[in-house]
């Protein structure tokens, strides 16, 4: 099978490997129909993150090809979505919501052949407790997108706006507009926000979708001069909730100064080198929530919104290509012409 | 008056000072009837925490002697219950219930004359909005000193099972056994908390005080061995909610290991050269909030509990004297020869 591999820094191209078999009774394999690129993929693609040599992508829907003996909640031929961690399901920090932190889970796309999402065929590891059946497979190319974003970026959205607890009513910045962030910004429109102020580049693209989302206002300077639009904004109290999607140090001193007492700070993005200032944030009764997000739990209800067409999630990818050009799909988001790539893989 | 004044490490004495008297048209004097020692009282007496030489204490409770113009919801001869910080009460911060970040806001023992709660007397800014008028002075000494704990720890220890989001049946662990962590298992026990796990010293008082008011398990050992013994203890998944009561690294970073992945750690204990690992609590999911307790939010409420009987949080007091003794208040707590001090300073 096609399988992306990252060869180092910069440099990502397509091999053929052996298609992945069942290894454990647990495991199927799908068959990738859509795929694409995160934004921290781009971590290791700069060279700033370590990655091993070997396949890459943790985010692909597609059709399950064949099962393990003991796989009971999903059958060769159904369509699904498979979160970007696998988890089985079972254990008691998935039955709290918290999948990406399974006793027996994992994320896609270490390095170890057959576990990439961005090839023809992956191997599923806990089939029963990660992979999440779409009822019909009937949908427009623009649904199957939508769906595609379940998987990790719009799911991590949804979680920054959980784990900071936006309310109806709510006034709520989210740092930083690339797919995250503007997924964000969908959801804290989902969770009744009032207010969303984006911080971010100077896109307009992305300034355009925020604002279609639900942003109200779009504030692409730095630094203090950042802190202060926001605090002018909201007569120098700070916002009710804040949506951190970034995760480098500067996007998480803003986050944390932005916060009006008794907010919280939701972290999606990976924290790089970031120091978080344990006295400040505890005289001014700042909180902090966050992490890799369980997108498993929360794909119901994102499914039923994206097929009831609350939510459009998929307009975030404005690159389409097919695997033999997932360089490009890399280049674009490096160079910043693409705000997220979509990988067409096969036909459902 | 007499006034309790800090005089440098290790030294409060009680000196005569002028009484104070109503400075702006808001503000109130209110006559002491009891005080008493804060473990965060502690820090400057000991030395570690700079203090300025002059009035000390932020706990009191008193009756209204005189009340500025422009003060309607408190009058002379009220019984009053003062939170350890004054708020304006009708600023965007004390509406959303964070009085401690009240815009026009401060605490009480700072130093400057008239503001030590260790005192005959005390000038009360924003008295509107501070001061909670208990409706019946026909109480008993032991539902006295329960209010009295209403002015800072009870509240204090209840804002951290809040802040750590305690809910009925969760398995709970209050990292510190002083007065703070004691009214914490009162506060998670009022929560709902099924099982709570005390990290403590190893005080047998505070061990036995632990357990009336709810604990199920108190651990007296120290690092790593504490982590062990509680991940033990919770099928090596974590506890539900961890309330931080003591505001060292050391404590700290035991709170945020025995979080399971998705749980809070309430912060109360105010921080000393803290390092939170930005990193490791986002990728378990792992959440804070937290800070100084707007406790006068938390008082109509702990006001009721005391009343109905439900809460005895005086219990927390072991050692009684007067004003004329405030030095042995201080010095029973720092040898830790008691576990709270009360300060009796006047008949209602």
């Amino acid at each position: 099978m096609k399988t992306a591999i990252f060869k180092g820094k910069g440099n990502v191209v397509v091999e053929e490997r052996p298609k992945p078999v069942i290894k454990a009774q647990t495991d199927a394999v799908v068959r990738v129909v859509l795929a694409c690129v995160c934004g921290s993929d781009l971590w290791f693609y700069r060279g700033i993150a370590n990655h091993p040599e070997g396949p890459v992508g943790h985010e692909f829907i597609g059709v399950v090809e064949e099962v393990g003996a003991q796989v009971k909640a999903v059958k060769k031929g159904d369509f699904v979505i498979a979160p970007f961690a696998y988890s089985d399901g079972t254990c008691a920090n998935c039955k709290a919501g918290f999948q990406t932190a399974c006793v027996h889970g994992g994320f896609f796309g270490q390095g170890t052949e057959g576990d990439g999402g961005q090839a023809e065929f992956v191997r599923v590891p806990y089939a029963d407790g990660t992979l999440f059946t779409v009822p019909s497979t009937n949908v427009s190319d623009g649904t199957l997108a939508s769906l595609l974003t379940l998987t990790d970026v719009m799911g991590t959205g949804y979680h920054a706006a959980v784990s900071a607890a936006v309310k109806a009513g709510d006034t709520v910045a989210v740092v930083g507009d690339g797919a995250v962030g503007l997924s964000g910004v969908l959801s804290a429109k989902m969770l009744g926000a009032e207010r969303i102020i984006v911080l971010g580049s100077k896109h307009e693209d992305r300034h355009k979708l925020a604002r279609e989302w639900g942003a109200t206002t779009t504030i692409d300077v730095r630094g203090d001069a950042t802190v202060k639009a926001v605090m002018d904004a909201t007569d120098g109290i700070g916002v009710d909730a804040v949506l951190e999607c970034v995760g480098s140090d500067e996007a998480n001193k803003t986050a944390f100064a932005i916060a009006r007492p008794g907010a919280i700070v939701g972290r999606v993005g990976l924290p790089h080198d970031v120091h978080i200032d344990a006295l400040g944030t505890f005289y001014r009764n700042i909180g902090m929530r966050g992490g890799p997000a369980p997108v498993r739990a929360y794909m119901q209800k994102l499914l039923d919104a994206v097929v009831r067409g609350t939510i459009n999630p998929g307009k975030v990818f404005d690159l389409r290509t097919d695997l033999d050009h997932i360089a490009e799909a890399y280049a674009a988001m490096d160079e910043r012409r693409a705000i997220k790539s979509l990988v067409k893989v096969s036909e459902i």
